[in-house]
């Protein structure tokens, strides 16, 4: 890579006090399988941000794999998923979800959030008894998959729509770092915590080189837990190197701050590019910025930075895809405003 | 942990090397899922040693989930594996392999070890068209589950047996590096990967944080392995983690060098024990010690040190199990010895 | 019930002549499992049909059953299949495919008929590689869920495409006999023999008692397939009481036969009511009717009838289904229209 | 086949009364999917036998699929089944339940029956939690795969412990007309529904041309029930050809009656051959006959009757196997012993 990527926000490595705490804990003897100081540790900090001090924690390695065990754990064989369409799980995990068995009944929805009337329809819909799959479970993104948000309000009112209708509610987490610190966001984590009956917290997207970690406030649901974790090759035996990472990005709100941080690199790159005269295809909400720019200026950045063109826009222009993270360089968001200004002026 | 543990090869962290390589690389940025120039560099390495310049190579974050892959992509759902009883598929898994819809037809053997008369006589006995699974594919562990390991002689036969067959052959390599390094061992890496259709390299056990890596010389296991790899959530983000590990172990023999220094540490407890008049329960051929001591001096040595006690032998003695690793602290083996010694005289 | 029923085509048993030949054959001693001499008399006929001597022919007892063992036979767990959502496979089988651990694309079409354009779209909207399931088999249904047929020259265009693209194609004749034998259709048995990779006639709904015959043209497809067929429970014992049915089915044409005769009374019943005034809304291709008549009527109507009320059309009328069968009473029909015309006179 | 058949208990068609049965209701417009009336009618005389008015029962066509479908509804995918390893779960179903996803866990025990002590043994050595899967249900068959039978004092003993240790008790009747009526048992139907949380009464091997029928005295395992039989292709269209086979099989106890003309069957086999002078392998506890006879006259016999060389006895005699059925000719009998006869003599 030559050009400076705003392709994803997992290009780097990750935070550099969790190398140093890598380096300083290494020689140190530690029970296997997750049961080691820094995994309690971590569970400790991130169950005072939770507000439930009991809630059970288990470390995986990444997402697909936490959707996966979640779905296997959950679920019997013939209970279904609904999921916005463009949710991950639906588009674009290879089918993992299917392989342990289960429907996902993927439904189109704005914003890539799921509300409780596409919810209440999907149910009348699916109510062909025994012909159709049951649905049981809701998977929702957030930030979602085109970086929007859900507010506390909205997520409450899933969270009463699933309780109604014996519904389990599932939050993938992946940019959940991203979603909490957004501007327009007053959730918290531990909103999520008792919204929610089971979800988890990106770490591979905000600080961390790997790592996800599953919260299960529903107590059903946490029920051999472990052994599903195993099942499906999750239980890493130096779990160790998980639980590390949670625990320096939950001491000092480091996790929060990172989180914030990207977000602010977002908005720098939104609310210049606007100053420009330019528009935006969508709002920014969290840490995807999607600008609508001539196709002749699309070329002249791609000279020195790399990015997802989404979707041609008109003749002239394009809309495209700029990712920030916790380790986006300010210099290299503003030396692309540079380019950005000079050929609107 | 208080005391020194012998339980297993995988208490501490890595390699200093690893996390020295980390820390230098942690910024750059690199592409996702495995194309990074690290993952890059650690094929190119690892190939030199297999003698095969085009094999494809998988990183996994572990053996589980490399099991698993292997099964769920080589093999259609009717088919089934042949394992030792006492293969890490057969036991310690929780059912995985079984979980993606394949059946393990566990057969009794002698050290932990598969021979072709055995696969013989399980082909004969599963042979009741169409009423049984079909065995498609035999799994061998190398180092075994107690410590054994296969000469090259004898993994040529199986081998032979398997093309014979038509079986596919699976080497579960989570402690190969012990195995190749053995004073019993004339195999080495590049007939490993000459002799069976898929297996994989463990670095869990051998000096890294995590990982293994999945070789596929059969061509056809290797069409479409990276869907599968996805499917089972097991396609990391920055898969970069994993590729730089290998790297580092395949750069100077590193690799080699641990797993030989673990066995050394082995065989030091092992001479050292029977120097001191005790025997036993078997052969020390890797990285895993069996000794049979007097019930009194085992309760004397867990003051100091935690290791597993195996089984009972008579009233007054059992066998214990002492694991070593690339990160024994020889000073604490002989400590161990010193207490033995001290017991005995 | 009551009233006279067109709800479906399996409210009744199934063929006089079946009765009296399993009566006949009764006490015969038969080898079990599908080699019975019934089954492979009834295998000889039916390969006539299909112009191939030696297509292998295997009897389920249910379309579920049949499109299961199909996709779980022909797949890998990273293949999925692309479906019309109105499919049976996507709709109203309790996710037996996704329970089989594979994914179905289900897409929007008029009609429910797949066409070569639909497929390639879908083909380019899930080409993320290897983040998205791979495309590898085609569903279709014929006649469809809602009653169209598909013409000669349709299923040549699918067939190419599906050769081109390197997907299999699977059609599921639960009413192929009402399909093939439709005024609008210029398809044979033969010609979907050729077509398709794999299909199944359908004998529950065309005067069986139950059974559907999977047919294999594509021999890759067949190796191994009775494995398949026991592993999901479909292997009878007495295969014996499948296959006679076939044979008496196929002898002397009465497939054919009591095909034409469903149709026939549909397009009695259909022409019957559009000579009343009253529209259809949608063609009548094959067993399927489904007028748009006044709610006054239909509530007439189901004083003596019943059938499914398919939708509210406007303020005073809805669109009804009625199914009619090898067993639909003429004399019914004609009742059945009579009530009609008394209320449009 | 020219000889007369002692192979199976299903190479005949079924009883009398069931074809006549079949005719006069043919043309009978039912409801679909098991809610006709002649399968209410059969649910309504089992559980007067089954001393339960309420208890759900579904019928479904064959014996794998009945497992199948409890196997897959009872478990979540972490938990094993424990079967004996002459199981037909364990030996005979093509690996059926692993492709569900479980694991079965196969025991070696004598005369084909499980023990509480065996049992027992089995959770101790199944207990490393989560590395190994979680045994949640018991297996066993009555009449088991070798034909003996459990006592009421047996079952009691099992049922107790399964209690005790939270496991679920499923019993596989494909024999259970057999061994109820087996001189040696005093067990009746309504013990296993009171002992039991779910088992099947075999049709196929008694008297049906196909079906079994699933009872579920545990209430947990019978919510959503109809779900899994749906999704795994069982639920037929005309459930009505199984349902009415129930209701002829148990009105007047017809399924009783049958079962007792097989045993009895078996044992004038058995004691017309100890008559001659010959010994048997096994008691004859059921409907299977295993006498020890000398090759010449096993040859001798050959040209009249099939049957199964079961293994060699010595260096003169062999094992046979012979099975009797509801079908069985006693003239056969008769004539299969006078040929013994006339060899001893």
């Amino acid at each position: 890579m030559n050009n400076y990527s705003f392709l994803d926000d997992y290009s780097e490595g990750c935070h550099a006090d969790i190398l140093a705490r890598l380096i300083e804990t290494n020689l140190s003897q530690q029970t296997a399988y997750g049961h080691d100081e820094y995994s309690e540790k971590a569970r400790t900090l991130m169950r005072k941000h939770l507000g439930n001090s009991n809630v059970p924690i288990y470390f995986v390695s990444g997402g697909t794999l936490a959707n996966l065990i979640i779905a296997s754990s959950a679920l019997k064989s013939h209970e279904a998923i609904i999921s916005a369409n463009s949710g991950h799980i639906a588009l674009r995990e290879t089918g993992a979800i299917e392989a342990t068995g289960h429907k996902i009944i993927a439904v189109p929805c704005a914003d890539g959030k799921l509300t409780p009337d596409i919810i209440e329809a999907t149910l009348a819909s699916n109510a062909h008894y025994p012909h159709m799959a049951k649905p049981r479970m809701v998977y929702i993104s957030n930030a979602t998959e085109v970086g929007t948000v859900y507010s506390r309000q909205e997520l409450i009112a899933l969270s009463e729509l699933c309780k109604q209708r014996n519904l389990l509610l599932l939050l993938d987490g992946a940019r959940i770092g991203a979603a909490i610190t957004a501007d327009k966001s007053d959730l918290t984590l531990k909103d999520v915590c008792d919204l929610t009956d089971i979800f988890w917290i990106g770490g591979t997207k905000m600080g961390a080189l790997m790592g996800e970690a599953i919260v299960i406030p529903n107590n059903m649901l946490a029920e051999d837990f472990a052994f599903h974790v195993k099942q499906r090759g999750a239980l890493l035996a130096k779990g160790r190197a998980l639980g590390l990472q949670f625990q320096v990005l939950f001491e000092n709100d480091l996790f929060l701050e990172l989180s914030a941080y990207s977000n602010k690199m977002a908005h720098k790159l939104s609310s210049g590019i606007v100053a420009c005269g330019f528009s935006l295809a969508a709002d920014t909400q969290s840490n995807q910025v999607f600008p609508i720019l001539p196709n002749t200026l699309i070329e002249r950045l791609k000279e020195k930075f790399d990015f997802y063109v989404w979707e041609s826009h008109d003749n002239h222009t394009s809309t495209i895809r700029l990712v920030t993270s916790w380790a986006t360089l300010e210099s290299e968001v503003e030396s692309f405003l540079a380019r950005v200004q000079q050929d609107s002026a």
